[in-house]
């Protein structure tokens, strides 16, 4: 019987294939750019098609919840027993679209060429938010869900889901779950349907190097004092080996090494380095000795000044001696690093390494762990298997380099792991004009969905 | 006969105070800001005075004369074979006075308080160009003038002498002459009135280390390409050894030794290093190793980073790998060091020392020589004497750490040493508010000045 139903649900997506094109289109053409005022009322009226179109699908309790900012979507199926939980993340806000003259057809002029859908928002996120809705609603209309579904669609991922964390805070019970599973990222590439188990943590901190109480003539001081922006280069330069490792003592100290499984499989994906290095534009890669570039951006810590400035930037030339040089730094971290052990490990580091005749501040800016998902979870288990059903083809298991904060509150504040299974491609265009989605990943995305439901209902209890 | 007419000539000055006091402040009334376009007619009022003036004391040539910004004021004495010809150099045009309401006068109301007069451009330099010309008034009163002199008072002294040289250029001959004498410079302090006889030269430099073709975005990319703001740090740490001294080959290959002489003058100065480093709001002093901070910032090389930036430079956290990372260096020379000689070897040694990764670009952007008069010249002596005379006490011998263009235009265009005895007090508030100037020394310097040109005019031929 499950076997036939999801037959079922999965033809009934075929069927309706047009239909649902349409449907994306429609939702598509409402202009909820959320980083721009103007366009308040089209992120609300995304939200509100989203609600209705959330009812036809059989939940009748879709509605909008108020936030300080933009709305969230809320809905969900009957709450049975017996049966995992599922939240389902996305978000119904879009990028702005500078420069529109770049696109070459009105980004909120949703259109198809060679299987492939132009819009804004195709495949961030608006088309994988409506393909988790038409694989419920394939359920809704077939059979009974094998698992309960909860959805939280929220209108302010692209402005930094400003408000997010504290909606989640107030609605733990409501949200609470055996897993989230978030479609708002992409495969690994063209072929390799892919589950990211892994995304890296963040560690920041802002310092200053004082000397100073003002700039100085360099006429008539310089030579008498530190120059806190040679202090700053020699706090910064000595923060790497010249290998490219981390020179923090104890940086390294509660990193796993990667698994020789984990950097076969890592390994066995394709990966073009004079490509990536042409398209990046820099004379050669560098990176932490011993590591392949996925290794090194997806599973190996890191520490990037972010941005650095002292004295006089503008045009022409001021010779002074700078009263103070400033840098952000940010960490990349994985998992069992903790934020703020780093963050005291580097500033440790950095007190040791002042010259003489400068002041250092040190202000710790934030953080978040990295979290990762055990391969062997039965969801990773049960999304690899709806990959390979849909796709007829292995999947990949990826990491990722970048955090997401939302996947760090349903860790710490939902105690839930959560599934990254995207059905975008990696240069599809987010954020950039002629944002685009394959319309093959579009229709097998939604019945990958589907049948990760009947694996994640099978494999239960 | 000349001996009695110096006493003349000083009887005079001294005759006239109040008189030429009350001339100062009507001088120091007119706002002849030059760096505000809204003052452009009270800087040609200003100029328009001293022509004027000029006239009075017996200058029937004066004038201005156009350059493509404001008005030179010259003036010239008959030209006598036989004696040396001097070009006075000074500016009329003074600084802005923000923030106004840390005046305690009115910037523009001079005002004298404890017989320190108080004005903006008391000191720097309208007071002190008015010395010079109630001097030769003096002179012009009483008997022949000792030596020819020839005025040139620029308007654009403030806002970087930008049409200076090439009025030098085009006037040469005009402003041909023995020696040039500026009195725009304090003296070591009271009680310490001082010949300046060496400046510092300035080779500059801009330079940008270019990674990636855009910043990017530090999760997906932190790890796998250098970071051009390392590679920029690392550069920059390169260029001094931890004691402060200068790491790129040759940087002192040409610098002469200090004499035991001159060293010994230095250290004859009073300085309160605890004073200086606690007005200057440093923790510790740092400079070369093995020199005294007269020594540093007179007599010895410098190498500054004048400003530097990279990437993220606003409020929050941009978790980027910045594109590119940029410095503005500048040297200070002694003299027989080459302007293009040391930015060749600097860029020699960046090139060097540049990481993996990343591309250099390196822009030079100007230099000039340093200056530097021999102690035995005659003129460096005639002024010593005169000091003695005068205050009645030896004369300092100072070298300034700071570059004055157009020192470097009368060396390199008209071929003549620069003395620069001037008479302010380097705590007077050039630049700042409540700028002023202790009358004992607008008086003082005058009689130094009379007797200067008595002293010129005797030793010549």
């Amino acid at each position: 019987m499950p076997k036939s139903a999801l037959n079922q649900v999965l033809s009934h997506l075929k069927a309706y294939r047009a239909q649902h094109l349409e449907e994306a289109k429609e939702f598509l053409r409402i202009p909820s750019i959320s980083a721009l005022s103007a366009h308040k009322g089209d992120v609300v009226r995304a939200a509100e098609w989203l609600k209705v179109r959330l009812e036809q699908a059989g939940f009748a309790n879709a509605r909008l919840e108020a936030t300080r900012g933009n709305p969230v979507v809320v809905a969900s199926s009957a709450i049975r027993l017996g049966k995992p939980t599922v939240l389902v993340y996305g978000h119904y806000d879009v990028q702005p679209v500078d420069p529109v003259e770049s696109w070459h057809h009105g980004p909120f002029e949703p259109t198809v060429e060679k299987n492939i859908l132009y819009a804004r928002g195709a495949s961030d996120d608006k088309g994988q938010v409506f393909m988790q809705l038409i694989a419920a609603e394939a359920w809704q209309t077939v059979a009974e869900l094998p698992v309960n579904l909860k959805f939280l669609f929220e209108g302010e991922e692209e402005i930094g889901s400003v408000n997010l964390s504290e909606y989640i805070r107030d609605h733990q019970a409501d949200l609470a779950a055996d897993l989230a599973v978030i479609s708002d990222t992409p495969m690994y590439d063209q072929g390799y349907p892919a589950v990211s188990y892994g995304l890296r943590g963040l560690a920041a901190m802002e310092i200053a190097v004082h000397g100073p109480y003002q700039d100085l003539h360099s006429g008539g001081f310089g030579g008498a004092v530190m120059n806190p922006a040679h202090a700053l280069a020699h706090l910064i330069d000595s923060l790497h080996d010249a290998t490219g490792r981390v020179s923090v003592a104890g940086f390294y100290d509660q990193v796993d090494d990667l698994t020789p499984e984990e950097r076969d499989a890592f390994s066995r994906l394709p990966f073009d380095e004079e490509a990536y290095q042409n398209e990046l534009g820099v004379p050669a890669l560098f990176g932490e000795e011993g590591y392949s570039v996925l290794e090194r951006t997806w599973a190996r810590p890191t520490l990037e000044v972010n941005g650095m400035w002292s004295g006089f930037t503008g045009e022409g030339q001021k010779t002074i001696v700078p009263a103070s040089a400033h840098a952000k730094l940010t960490c990349r971290l994985v998992p069992h690093q903790e934020p703020n052990d780093i963050l005291q490990r580097i500033e440790a580091h950095l007190r040791m390494h002042l010259p003489p005749g400068v002041r250092l501040t040190i202000n710790h800016t934030g953080g978040a762990p990295a979290s990762i998902t055990p391969l062997d979870h039965p969801a990773v288990k049960a999304a690899e298997s709806a990959i390979e059903s849909v796709y007829q083809t292995p999947a990949s298991h990826i990491r990722m380099g970048g955090s997401i904060p939302v996947v760090v509150d349903f860790q710490q504040m939902l105690n839930m792991p959560t599934l990254l299974i995207g059905f975008a491609l990696p240069n599809e265009n987010f954020h950039a004009p002629n944002e685009h989605f394959h319309l093959e990943n579009f229709y097998r995305g939604a019945e990958t969905i589907a049948t990760l439901w009947q694996k994640l209902g099978e494999n239960h209890g």
